[in-house]
């Protein structure tokens, strides 16, 4: 079985998350190193939640500052964007979105099953997530020219 | 077919959020008009996402400020809590999972099926919600003596 921390789960959205930014933004983000996250200590300005659910359980955030995602969002559009509003709340839920699904596939040929749920999209100056501290949680850097940006993973197998 | 905007839909969230907050902190809070949620403008600092999905799919957050969350944990617990720290966080996740959880029972009694993802939870002050524009997202106020807080369904059939 996979554990939450392996490479079977972390690959995938490291997989997904590059895909994602190439396919829609034209953007090849640099990889950093996953580790095991331990505080709460990881603000953004908008970020995106998603839940997996079934044999496999979790939930999945992309964590974004305003430069970052505003260049992202710029580049999918082809117009500039430099705030924080539908138009980048949208495309920060079509992310996830997209982040999950490319897992997915990954995920389900070596045996683990899920559905996908609704994205939630959160703004805020300087917010974080905390997940159910019995599921150890990994983020997975990422950073561009214009500024770092983060996936955390919080998997479990029923 | 219940659609996302009925009484199938939102009173099961209606029961489960009043169960969980009268079975965990004892408090009975009252039940405001659910609305259609139009616009971002629904702010609070500490709120919890969880994500179902299967023949039914969505997103439910549940949306606290600091006094109010503070209360519910001070008597969930038996001590006095003021801040948001990581018991706190813990409890919204909680909290969360049971309104989900308890939601799901009736839903299901009514031929909605869905499994839950694990749920995250935001801290940020003045953070808020967007949801996919494309489902209607139903806003369930609920009012205590330290304040107001309020539940988020965004849920479709498949």
């Amino acid at each position: 079985m996979a554990t939450p921390t392996s490479v079977e789960v972390i690959n995938p959205f490291i997989h997904s998350t590059t895909n994602a930014l190439q396919t829609m933004a034209f953007i090849k983000p640099a990889i950093g190193k996953p580790f095991l996250k331990t505080s709460q200590n990881l603000v953004c300005d908008v970020s995106g939640s998603i839940g997996i659910s079934g044999e496999t359980t979790g939930t999945i955030n992309v964590n974004f500052g305003t430069e970052v995602i505003c260049k992202i969002v710029s580049n999918m559009l082809g117009e500039a964007h430099d705030i924080i509003d539908e138009t980048v709340t949208d495309a920060v839920g079509e992310i996830a979105n997209m982040i999950a699904g490319g897992a997915k596939g990954e995920m389900q040929a070596k045996g683990m099953n899920f559905t996908i749920a609704l994205p939630s999209v959160t703004v805020g100056k300087n917010h974080s997530h905390a997940h159910p501290t019995d599921v150890p949680t990994i983020v997975i850097p990422f950073s561009m020219d214009q500024g770092d940006f983060a996936v955390e993973v919080c998997v479990k197998e029923q």
